[in-house]
């Protein structure tokens, strides 16, 4: 049972510390800690000092992980390191994983920003606008200030915590799965279940939970025709183009409403259950939101259920680009000798993408003989990740909804998500537990955007949310 | 009546004096006359004067035109003058304009060449190598050494020479139109015919004359969908994506064997007649040559009749590029919100610009609509060419002919090119006079690529040809 004197002087102390809290968020949004920018390394390394100090300060006992170096720019550069925390060591209480990042996406005045990114700014509405305030430092801080408001409040910490934390999420998390299987029976040892805040809300006003995400194939399909670029006036209509080749291998792969063509890939689509149907009615999400997100009207579905389906549970195929053609503005008259056409397809249950790999090449190679072309084909498949698929019927989802209710007054939506944070299914396949995805900020926080923000209620609320989720956890019965 | 011997005494002078005209040549060459950086315009301005100096010693009358400035790279610069010089105004002789251009293409030694691109070299084979030697200064200094040698040899220059340097050849030739169209009536007044040496021989050993050009069509095709880039995971299967519209309405242009596949476009081509049918069987010219050029062996055509003809005689379709999605190395999860495809077409006589403009928008705008997708298409052409197509049996191509066979003992090749010289049309329509191209250097001399050559047997033979061209020009009936 769930002690509610304990969480309401929780509560009663968050609120009081508030502002304070809104300082610390300040403080390390100020460190520039884009792990993307050679010149900022120093910040990401600044950036894991500045939170190493606050574990001292709450008594965290921690590890600043050294995963060695690697070569951005031709530069070899040391990894920041993964911060790995553990307070409270208490054989009777659950032991509760969660992951955050301490390094954000590049921002620049220029871009756009309403005010200098790392120099956060609250307007009048609340929101506390600067780089990484949403995405997520404000959720990676929220779980140290839920741990020193239980210490002001003189209220036992609920459960055992484990913490991971790093600094190349923004940079392909590069040195991070190796860690987290290789610590799997060591460091986290003995975790129950994980939890992750590192996304958004669906929507503006309704919290939710994420048992979903996409996964993906993605792939670089390369065309050779001539040695080198040709001049287009004179070879033109004289020699098989490449261009040429691509663009009709490409139009065959997915329709202008987004079914995609390739043989075969479709068959393996998790049949959409009614329990699963059902979900998808009352969801806090509206046309109108996605118009204002895609600042358009081009969606494919004219109503909410069939456009979230296909973002979060049917796949879909995007191409990217070409690489090794003409991109520049103004005109070129270049016959361009050898194209990298790159697209990817978001996977999803029952998906496996090895199967996919398979019928995405044989399906290319089929196509590609069709045009009788003397250019060569060849396809690699970049990077794929399966579909991760949680049940929001565990006892991890169950305590965070209902510690939703207590903070919200409202059951959180169960969303679905249709990108892929890779982590998620490196956790679960390492350890072996449940995964829930538990977001902090709102769906417009503009996570890689520019005037990126979290709301200073949902910094706030999602404090008192880590608490009571852990509260929960701590009462209710582990299967 | 060519006088022979007049003939001789010049040729046995321009033998004599082939070290010179090297030396002349090197010196030019020296001079990096880069149209298109804006740090070496100030070397095209002093190639310029090195031509003036020359023309002043020659007693050549001239004036450098200024044209003005334009905006490069957002600097606004000067552009190098055309020179516009007048030898000889004799009533009783013709006038012929010869045109060419002092500015190069770019060139540094990182790019791959085996020496100092404005250091001129000799090879054991004879091979001047340099940036310009064969485009275009070989050919510039070669009217200027034909004149000197007459000099020398004390014989009467046999017609009234008027000359066009410009130095904006490689860089648009900005101003060029305007001043030909102005100068039509004034400076060039009088004109009998023109004499472009700016293209090469069709192979390596035999001279040719080109009496035909392909014009173009350029387009820019914008698909606009969402107001911005979205992320791939996210929207991917729920929007219109403007990639997959580009893809199918591309792919229906041109079919993978060269084809153009747009409604109505081929009605227009000029059948081939039996006449033009003979040029081509005797041209030197072998697939080899062509694989050699393309660096494979990916030529639509296995012979080598078809594969001039489609280079010459018929329309092409080349995609170019993609400007607005991902064209990087590597990978991203991008969904590009706005896509401008490009494409151009290659097109002969008889096609006219305005209704293969037409067609194409009719056509994109029709196979558009097909997709049914929520995207905006606007299609745009960047600009347009009619062909050129000149008459061999005209006196001006029967003088060249007859001097190439003075020179090289053999008829020249007759051939047109897949490309297009716009001054050549320019002429012919600001002045109503026949044009002849008269290479100077051979099929494999490198123009815009590394190591850059001019022959010196093509250089010293070329000037040879310069004078005995304009000796039977003399002496020939213009009707």
């Amino acid at each position: 049972m769930v002690n509610e004197a304990s969480l309401e002087t929780f509560y009663k102390i968050v609120d009081q510390n508030q502002d304070d809290y809104v300082e610390r968020l300040r403080e390390a949004v100020a460190i520039p800690s884009i792990s993307s920018i050679v010149g900022h390394r120093d910040d990401v390394v600044r950036m894991s000092h500045w939170l190493t100090s606050l574990f001292e300060k709450l008594g965290i006992k921690y590890e600043a992980r050294d995963i060695g170096s690697h070569v951005m720019d031709n530069v070899d550069l040391k990894l920041p390191p993964i911060i790995l925390g553990t307070y409270g060591n208490d054989p009777n209480k659950k032991t509760i994983l969660v992951y955050g990042h301490y390094d954000v996406q590049p921002a620049l005045l220029e871009d756009g920003w309403s005010s200098k990114p790392f120099d956060m700014i609250e307007t009048s509405k609340g929101q506390l606008i600067g780089r990484g305030a949403s995405d997520d430092k404000g959720p990676i801080i929220g779980w140290l200030n839920a741990i020193e408001a239980h210490q002001n409040a003189e209220i036992d910490f609920p459960v055992n915590l484990k913490i991971c934390f790093e600094g190349m999420e923004e940079n392909g998390s590069e040195g991070l799965e190796e860690l987290i299987a290789n610590e799997a029976d060591k460091y986290f040892k003995g975790v129950d279940a994980v939890c992750i805040s590192d996304n958004y809300w669906l929507g503006v006003t309704k919290p939710c939970l994420t048992y979903g995400l996409r996964g993906i194939c993605a792939y670089k399909v390369t065309i050779c025709g001539p040695g080198k670029d040709l001049h287009s006036g004179v070879f033109g209509g004289t020699v098989h183009e490449p261009m040429t080749d691509l663009f009709h291998l490409f139009s065959k792969l997915v329709a202008p409403n987004g079914d995609i063509l390739i043989t075969g890939i479709n068959d393996d689509v998790a049949p959409l259950t009614d329990e699963e149907n059902k979900v998808y009615q009352s969801l806090e999400f509206s046309l109108n939101e996605l118009h204002s997100a895609i600042e358009s009207k081009t969606n494919i579905y004219d109503n909410e259920i069939e456009t979230l389906q296909h973002r979060w549970r049917y796949p879909s195929l995007t191409i990217h680009g070409i690489e090794g053609a003409f991109s520049s503005s103004g005109f070129k008259t270049v016959l361009p000798a050898k194209v990298i056409g790159k697209f990817s397809i978001r996977i999803v249950p029952n998906m496996d993408p090895k199967r996919v790999n398979e019928l995405v090449e044989k399906f290319l190679k089929d196509e590609f003989a069709k045009l009788g072309s003397k250019n060569t084909l060849s396809i690699e498949c970049l990077h794929s990740a399966k579909a991760w698929l949680s049940s929001p019927h565990h006892w991890n989802y169950v305590a965070a909804s209902k510690a939703v209710e207590r903070i919200f007054k409202c059951k959180p939506d169960l969303t679905r998500e249709g990108g892929s944070i890779p982590v998620t299914l490196t956790f679960q396949d390492a350890l072996n537990k449940n995964v829930l995805l538990l977001p902090m900020g709102r769906g417009d926080d503009g996570a890689h955007s520019i005037n990126e923000k979290l709301d200073r209620s949902n910094y706030i609320q999602g404090i008192k949310l880590f608490g009571a989720y852990l509260h929960e956890i701590a009462s209710c019965k582990a299967e």
